[in-house]
C-alpha cells in the first residue's frame, strides 16, 4: 500500500475552508486510488512546540553523541519526520494568516526541516549548500486566503508569503513535484469566492485522477 | 519619558547573536537618549500561544458583544498590543529560521496583528482594504542569518522571507519608519561573518545617534 499524508494547519475545525478542501481531496483520491492508506497530521489544533535552544543543540550534534536530554528534545521532530518520510503523497491544507502561514504551521516546519534528516548542508559552497533528502514524493498545497490577487503578477503578488514560502522550503527538502490550489476571497465572500470555490473543486477533481503519472 | 521596546525572538539565550545586537543597541540608545525607558518583550524563550479558533471568534466580534470566554482568549493579545502602543521606538531582534522568522515570532505577530487594534479592514475596496493603526513609531529590525546573499538582487534575495515579511506586516500596522540591520554568515563564519559583524556594529553606533530626527 502507498501512503497519503494529509496535514491540516487551520486552527479552525468545521468552519475551516482548507479542511473542507483536504477532506474532499482525500475522499476523491481514495476513490481513484484505492491502493492508498491515509494518515492525518493535525497541526492547527495541536500545540506543536516551537524549536528551543535544547532542540538546536541536539539537532546539530552527531547522532552518536546525543544524550538522553538531546533525544528527548528531538522526540516530536523525529515523529513528524518519520510521517513525512513514510508518505508517497502529501496534502497540506493551510489558511493564509497575516500574508503568511499560521504560526502553528511554521512550528511544524521548524520541527521537520532538520539537518541530516530532511536536508544536508555542505559548508564547501555557501552559494549552493543545500541538498534535499526527501525523494520521490508529490506535494499538493490546498491553500485558503481571505482576499484575492495573490498570484504571480497580480496586485497582491508581492504580499504572498504563503505559497512562495511553502514551495521554497518543501523544494529545499527535496520535493520538486509541487501542485498548488488556492481558494481566494474567503473574508470578502461574494463572486470572487464563489468563482474561486468552483474552480478549486474542479482542480481537485482533476488532480486526484492523475495518480498514474506519479513515479514513486 | 519616551519608551523603547526591545523584542527578542531568538530561542537561544547567551549564544544568540540577535540578542547581542539588541543588547548593544539598547545600551547605546540609552547613552545617547537618556530620556527613554526600556521595556523588554521575551518571545523566543516564552511560549506565546498560537492563535486559536476561540481567539479568531473573539477578535472579529465587536468588543461590546464579547463574553468572558472571548475576553480570556484575547488576554495575551491585549497585553502584547498595549506594549506596542506604548512604545515610541521598537527594536526587534530575530534570527532567520528556515528562510523566514522563528515560529515563536510568527505566534507573536499573529497575536498583535488584530482588527480594530493595530489594523482596520474596510470591505469597500478589496484591493486596498488595510489601514494601519500604529502611528508615529520607528522600528529597527536587527536580524541575524546563518548564510549571506539575502539582499535585494543578491543570489539568495528570492529566498529572504525574513526581512521582506517583517517590513510588510509592520508597515500594514502603520509603521513606515523601518530600519534594517542584518548580520550575515553566522552558520558559516569566516570572513563574511567578521566583515558583517563589523559593519553591523558601525550601523548600530550610527543609528542610535539619530534620535533627534524622530518625529514622535
Amino acid at each position: 500500500m502507498k501512503n497519503l499524508l494529509i496535514i491540516n494547519a487551520s486552527p479552525r475545525g468545521n468552519r475551516s475552508n482548507s479542511r473542507c478542501l483536504t477532506e474532499l481531496f482525500g475522499q476523491k483520491w481514495l476513490e481513484n486510488n484505492p491502493d492508498y492508506t491515509i494518515d492525518y497530521r493535525e497541526v492547527g489544533q495541536e500545540a506543536i512546540p516551537h524549536v528551543s535552544e535544547a532542540w538546536i543543540a541536539a539537532a546539530f550534534k552527531p547522532a552518536v553523541l546525543r544524550t538522553e536530554e538531546d533525544r528527548h528534545a528531538l522526540e516530536v521532530s523525529n515523529h513528524l519526520i518519520a510521517e513525512l518520510k513514510k508518505a508517497d503523497v502529501i496534502v497540506l491544507g493551510s489558511p493564509m494568516y497575516n500574508w503568511s502561514i499560521p504560526s502553528a504551521l511554521k512550528a511544524y516546519l521548524d520541527q521537520v526541516i532538520r539537518v541530516n534528516e530532511t536536508i544536508e548542508i555542505s559548508a564547501a559552497d555557501p552559494k549552493n549548500p543545500y541538498v534535499g533528502l526527501l525523494k520521490n514524493k508529490r506535494l499538493y498545497l490546498l491553500l485558503s486566503r481571505g482576499n484575492g490577487g495573490y498570484g504571480d503578477g497580480e496586485y497582491y503578488g508581492h504580499m504572498n508569503f504563503q505559497s512562495a514560502y511553502l514551495k521554497t522550503v518543501f523544494n529545499i527538502m527535496g520535493i520538486d513535484d509541487i501542485n498548488e490550489i488556492a481558494l481566494n476571497g474567503e473574508a470578502f465572500g461574494g463572486e470572487t469566492f464563489e468563482v474561486s470555490m468552483k474552480s478549486v473543486c474542479q482542480q481537485i477533481d482533476h488532480m486526484t485522477k492523475k495518480e498514474e503519472i506519479i513515479s514513486v
